[in-house]
């Protein structure tokens, strides 16, 4: 498969970049970008110049003009991507990282292990690749609401994400010395991805959910935690919980089901630059609640794992392909 | 006024001796410690070389022959301090910055913006500091649940600290490598914390609170924030919230209530090396939760600074002596 | 003494801002600034809200308009100072943090430590402060050019400096992603703190100096290293090199010369937020260099700290006056 | 080909695992360990439960009872390899990543890119693994005393290295607070990587050499860059020198030589989680220094790729194979 990413130089273009490079059955043919249109690729990335893909250089986005390719990845700026994207050649498959067709009509949104979601995918032309907070949230809380285990109201999504989920681009605000030896939560008046979260967990829980969604930004730079705490349904028990989340993820390449060891939930570092993603889960009787943890590397299993996941169902290929190396850590 | 401090190459220990090298009414005449007993000061604190309390050297702790002094900062690891305090001379006062007594008969609760207790403190002799995560969550809680504007029931405690609240010790879990771009939580199956926190809210309420607490290692030296949820007490906005906290801590020097930002909350960095500690409020009308925050250095007001503040009181000092340092950022 | 900083915002600013609030004869009056004139300063330094400074407001910086200060801490981007210092009125007295007049007549180098310019500073009026990289290179080895115990030419000095001794303003080049799990040496093709470099030392050594000087950025908020080679001038050992360092910082308050323990060399961490500054030696006798190493925090005795100390003598203050606080670390 | 490695808990032996696991001509079916021996191995790396070598368990080292495998990867701590290394099978091709091996008799010393030993590695039954400093300082130098452009004395290398590059075990003087926000030269007293390097760099001289060699601590967890001074032999310029390391680095496929960009040298972040390695070169006309700087992955290069492509050698397989994973950065 002959394939483009648009948006190459950003934090998820050019996780995509190392992925298809990796990959047995893409060729990457076209890269492009705003800024850095006209740079050789191998200029950014300079590990690429003794190899093919460091023949290519950034082109301009012209969304009519593409060259002959199969797919393309679109990482674009948020805002950016729904005007030009509608002028790419419908026979062009797209897979888009950023957030602008999550609620968009004929678009899939490309959270593989959301049951629905997978033939759904492998039938589309047009994907939307989801969050990288609601990726993690989801998988840690989607078996329980299936399952009927906890009620959909009332949940706390206290998520944290390494830097390079904000994006490329904020630069002055995320610079070394301001964002080293700090922390913060933000988005406390409202996070554009709480629709979406609501969205997915009700889709999980076939009927609506409401919740409270706070990120924080947290000094390393890949790595996304979602700690999750919800009211039991019933009686229940910590091994329920697990157990739930076994059956639900029994056939997930990607989604491991971890207990905690010694009262420690999953650690991001050990899906570091892969598309793996651990959940876990606890119940404290105590005060009734139960505690959900997902966590994932915001732009492995959160962008550009999961995107390269949606274009091999939507190509045919095994869901796996490519994207089995295991984590860097540390 | 004489000081001794027993534990003054751990952590909290260390930030002690830069507290009271730097207090105008304080003098250091005694250090002591373990594993380092018989080392020079100033092998530990080069930069002590050219000072006054680089002549001392570090002694074992033998708590009934300690040298005239008035007052003593134990900081030492947690189940090691009980036996030996027992046996220091009543006349000289304790603070105990580890957590052996905090709920002992006779020791009085050091964590001053708590109404009752600054009073407790300035007639006490012995005094327990408090823990850096309820010294967050508390500050950020307690206006609300005195102002009665939140349920005392189902509050979430989501709580981040750097390493250094973590105790020196444990090292080998907390390598630079393996605690490096990553994150994770902890205590899941219930941390030491929970029933402190109980106590030190149920104070504030007048009554029983229940919480879930989870705690979570970060990667960054210095830093604890404390992200509280609970569900409002009847008709709220986010301004009497705040205008609770402002009431609470009027005549706190050290605590002040900060509004979001651009949906942003205290940042961990604000207070770096300080006493100070920020709290913010917020509420999201949609799901009906209150979000609390509270930020603090955690070997400051959450350790070695608070502990300096109690003995400022014990002493009959002014409570801010030796404590307005602005936080060292970045 | 009333006060002013211009260029507050800034990371040597800030830091000035941080020794002026603590300083026992300065009073802060007066702040400046560019893009965030207008802006009251505890909007920037939370930790004000509650201190008499945080009722000041940053001004736009109008030289011929400055209010009755006694001193004013100039730390403006390199290139923006010549121009408005110029017209301050002659009565204020002035430290230039930035690089525009070390080699300005009528202004005078502000290494305290340089013998000559202790008597120098201390009557001058305007004194430019010096370049973090010539600070700790220059501690580590005029002792040696002095006692002539290297050679002046063939010198090297590989220094490596955390964050914030870039200033704030290249944001985009240093964002957190981008800086972070990184290193890179800069300045190859010729760095501007290498005139100074060579000015400084030539006073030391009584004779031209030439040298290969190599910056390197490294992934830490603060912290500045110079590891630097010379070869020998007749028969030398370890012991000469400490001991002719001993006898020049006989009387430097803020100057320790250490013993390499277990063949390490001073921590950068040693002298976090303070004004204190480490050189050690080492002498390779198989092939023949000897190895200086001068380690500061690059915003303290390489900026803000240097800058205090020299107003101390410039306003006829004890040199160490609110430079005495120990190291924050970690 | 059937692959084992002992010590696979180790930074370095964790690396060869995930190279190892991504390899399309060697089977991990052994792995060994001392203080993990029993644990399964898919309990140290989650990542693996879903996957086959996740079905191993860390075996106690016997090296006498190894089963039936083709090579061994030894990453044991410095010491602890000569004696039951010599006691496996001599059918075993043996790849030690350790330092034990590096001047033994019948041993071959496996850089690659040293030109004469890419053939000898191929004929080998046993290989050492090169030291990281060594590889970062030779690929910088060698070129250029192959081609007679430097003088073989008086060289300086000057290098620094993330934590990883200390291997596991000497935790406690590099835990997290300690290590973090900090920096120090250490091995001034004589590091062990010396006598490597003079005999690496001899066989590229052919002839003696002498050199000062300073590694450095960074607070980072991967990444090494050696920045090497060196006084030019004859007249030269720059263009010479990077001619004279493209010559030498024709053919090698992980090897590029770099122009300095705005006086920037190569970044390890370049190379993070990658087999690849840079080189640039700088001429100082003013003081006559040639600078050489070196940057790999410590991990990658430095460690378990070199080994990796040594074993490729071995084993008849193309040199890159299991190597082309593109750098995770960031």
């Amino acid at each position: 498969m002959r394939i483009g990413i648009v948006g190459v130089t950003g934090f998820g273009g050019s996780e995509l970049l190392r992925l298809i490079a990796g990959h047995p059955h893409f060729e990457l043919v076209w890269v492009g970008g705003e800024s850095s249109a006209g740079v050789p690729l191998s200029k950014r990335f300079p590990a690429l110049a003794s190899r093919p893909e460091g023949g290519l250089t950034i082109e301009r986005f012209e969304p009519q003009a593409l060259p002959a390719i199969d797919l393309l990845f679109a990482s674009l700026p948020t805002g950016g991507s729904r005007q030009p994207l509608a002028q790419v050649a419908p026979q062009i498959r797209i897979v888009d990282v950023g957030g602008d067709h999550r609620f968009t009509e004929d678009w899939v949104y490309g959270l593989t292990e959301l049951a629905q979601q997978r033939a759904a995918i492998a039938s589309a032309r047009r994907v939307a690749n989801p969050g990288c907070y609601p990726v993690a949230a989801v998988l840690a809380l989607a078996p329980l609401l299936q399952h009927g285990l906890i009620e959909p109201d009332g949940i706390v999504v206290d998520a944290k994400s390494g830097v390079t989920g904000t994006g490329r681009g904020g630069a002055s605000g995320f610079g070394f010395a301001e964002t080293n030896e700090d922390l913060f939560a933000y988005g406390l008046a409202g996070h554009p991805h709480v629709p979406e979260l609501r969205n997915a967990l009700a889709l999980a829980a076939g009927g609506p959910v409401s919740l409270a969604f706070t990120p924080h930004l947290v000094p390393m730079n890949r790595g996304l935690l979602a700690t999750c705490y919800a009211r039991p349904r019933g009686r229940i028990d910590a091994a329920m919980l697990a157990d739930a989340a076994r059956a639900t993820y029994r056939d997930a390449a990607f989604v491991q089901v971890v207990e905690p060891e010694n009262g420690r939930g999953p650690r991001t570092g050990w899906a570091t630059a892969s598309n793996y993603a651990f959940v876990s889960y606890a119940f404290d009787a105590d005060c009734g609640q139960v505690i959900a943890c997902g966590a994932i590397d915001n732009l492995g299993k959160g962008a550009a794992g999961q995107a390269v996941q949606n274009a091999n169902l939507m190509c045919g290929f095994p869901e796996t392909a490519g994207l089995t190396g295991l984590p860097a850590r540390p």
